[in-house]
């Protein structure tokens, strides 16, 4: 019924995008064709390239929005204890990957080899990781050159743990994930090796 | 002159393996063809189709060495002080990252997206965390599911910082890296999220 409401061109993508994103959920990037979201979405292919211009067109909008939704679902709270922020980053990124694991996992395996996708999984990447340094008004993190480098490698661990886990809980429960992925960022700016004049 | 000597022809594989892999380290494995070889090597393709079956069976067979390569010249030390000999681990993984960068960046890259790649990248990494249990003889890391899983996490995370700085060291030094490096595992299991009993 909703799609006989007129909505305006912009109002339709939108909506489309949203479809696509929440298809992209539970497939990889290789199964979320524009046929399976001209299917879902019971419109003609030609209407879909009307909005999307091609597949990839397609595809990378899908991708732009699935990241725009992990940044904003893993905001964090906009004041309080920086660790405790941080963990309640990490508790919904966690949330996020549960949720989306399919799409997730083929994004990042994507990026590697695919230009667009690895642009907007690095933007995405990046956008986590500075807010740490802007979110973090309590002085947590000395924003040098060497914590800069470590923030970066600790998001790779992040991803990796999530990755992983999900893959293969190996007898860790989810408890003991969210608490490797809410301390370990302190631990290892903790550690002298951080605290090396940048 | 090397060529004239008589060679029997599992050593002159090993000869052409040995050649692949040098051509390795400053080609991606789409740069890294069996014409480049046919060519450095002064042989025909259809040799060297004769020693290693087709493009693929020549490119796994380069990938499977180069990686054992990376897992023989990163051995740490028989004994000594379990942190000193992980440093030496990483000190040594971080000059073979430096001298085969184009061909280890590839295989990162391509193990992201390609099944054999993959099982090479996966057996590689899994030999290089399994080693720092079964050398740690000291007990620095208690052998528990959360801690195997903080090693994993770990490893990315090494992967993550030198292939940063290597992309650009942005104000950080080769030291400091070798700090971040040799010091992070032991202040992550020392963090009280690694403690919990597994």
């Amino acid at each position: 019924m909703a799609s006989r409401i007129r909505l305006s061109p912009a109002e339709r993508r939108e909506q489309l995008l949203d479809l696509g994103v929440r298809l992209f959920a539970r497939r990889s990037l290789d199964e979320l064709s524009v046929d399976v979201l001209a299917q879902e979405a019971g419109i003609s292919r030609g209407l879909l390239y009307h909005y999307f211009g091609d597949k990839l067109g397609f595809r990378e909008a899908v991708v732009r929005r699935a990241a725009a939704d992990l940044v904003a679902q893993t905001a964090p709270p906009p004041s309080g204890d920086p660790q405790q922020r941080l963990l309640h980053s990490m508790a919904a990124y966690l949330a996020y990957v549960e949720a989306n694991y399919e799409g997730y996992l083929s994004l990042v395996r994507g990026a590697a080899g695919d230009p667009v996708l690895r642009e907007v999984y690095d933007e995405a990447r990046a956008a986590l990781t500075d807010r740490i340094f802007e979110s973090d008004d309590a002085g947590m993190l000395p924003d040098t050159p060497v914590v800069r480098l470590l923030v970066k490698g600790w998001a790779a661990m992040a991803e990796e743990l999530v990755l992983s886990w999900m893959a293969d809980p190996a007898g860790v429960t989810r408890e003991q994930l969210l608490d490797l992925l809410g301390n370990s960022l302190p631990a290892l700016v903790a550690s002298p090796a951080a605290a090396t004049v940048g």
